[in-house]
């Protein structure tokens, strides 16, 4: 059996050649895979937040690669060749826009940023500008990628509302199937989003570990007792 | 006398509140400071260039703050607030673009690239986007700033072709003076620029003394002996 490894997921082949196997690991990683740590737990919470939110974008319309979850810790996936560019959307400015701008933590962004980012850990997945996709050949994606990022956005602020948590910025993935159709793929979880409880800055998401606030497991726990 | 230390030169104060005397220093620096050196006749070298360039620009009608030079490596200026933004033309492929996307070094960018960095040592001048640059509130420069710097491109390249280098890339500053006339300001010497001789990857700028190639001072005195 072929499998990629990845930081926090392994990815395997199935006999389906239009589908595969996403193992969610028990595993944190920060600043780029530099911080690592066994966590009891984590990927099944996380594959079943990701299951959630995928199955509610579905509901919405939002195309992803989500087909089925055999296991408490993996998912099947329609198989994607994923587009090499990160999407940010942000909400309340935190993390690298803070440190990289005369932005403040918790500045509101009135009209959501939609921010790409190379996907290339070599790099350290380094922000790009429209002009360097261009560049890139990846220019004709963008407004698409746009659009589907401001609709994702509008449905998970709304889902995480009504559990008390403010979206501050999430980041997505796309990519296309065998057939040319475009897909959010990758995962959904608290790991590749900032969340706050509504009206404070209290972390529900990786910052818990980044900045060794607390315990991840009990809030993304939370997240999916009420979701 | 007041005055304002920057890298490699020094900004004093004068009798006439609207101009400043800029002191080109016999310094050279790299990596935001990490890497420094005393070069001597840098500064007057850097000094003369500048004036020359600032010249020629200013006879195809770019406004600059340059007013004369009385000194070997001293120019008086006329005051600016300087704009906290780097504005950076690259015609070829070199540098941070190519640790920071797919591009290649030596890569021809044929729509010549106008890109945005911030003015900050403390963050590390980091890339910006123009929507990054609108929530910081200045947005309304950005497409004043890109014909100002396509313009200054143009004359440049002509300039530096004309003595066998090509202008790969450079950075320029921009601020207002009393009166709101917006002016090239700075510095323009090959501290600023990748210039490489004409066919080749053959550095004549700042690159000999970040990869430790080459003595700056002849390169740049024979820029100066043929501009």
């Amino acid at each position: 059996m072929t499998f990629v490894k990845g930081k926090v997921k392994t990815v395997f082949d199935t006999d389906n050649p239009d589908e595969v196997l996403i193992q969610y690991e028990d595993r944190v990683t920060a600043g780029n895979g530099k911080k690592e740590l066994y966590v009891e737990n984590k990927g099944s919470i996380c594959c079943e937040i990701s299951r959630l939110l995928f199955l509610m974008l579905e509901e919405e319309d939002i195309r992803t690669h989500y087909i089925t979850m055999p296991t408490h810790n993996s998912m099947c996936c329609r198989r994607v060749e994923i587009i090499p560019i990160e999407v940010v959307v942000r909400n309340i400015a935190a993390g690298s826009i803070v440190r990289q701008t005369t932005l403040e933590e918790g500045e509101i962004i009135d009209w959501p940023l939609v921010e790409f980012y190379l996907k290339d850990d070599a790099k350290d997945d380094p922000l790009l500008t429209e002009d360097r996709i261009c560049l890139m050949g990846y220019g004709d994606e963008i407004d698409e990628l746009i659009y589907q990022a401001r609709e994702v956005n509008a449905i998970l602020k709304q889902i995480f509302r009504e559990i008390g948590l403010t979206l501050v910025d999430f980041k997505l993935e796309f990519g296309y199937d065998s057939n040319g159709n475009l897909l959010l793929a990758d995962e959904l979880s608290p790991d590749g989003m900032r969340l706050w409880k509504e009206g404070t800055k209290e972390s529900f998401d990786k910052d818990l570990f980044r900045k060794e606030e607390g315990d991840i497991v009990e809030a993304y726990q939370y997240i999916l007792n009420n979701l």
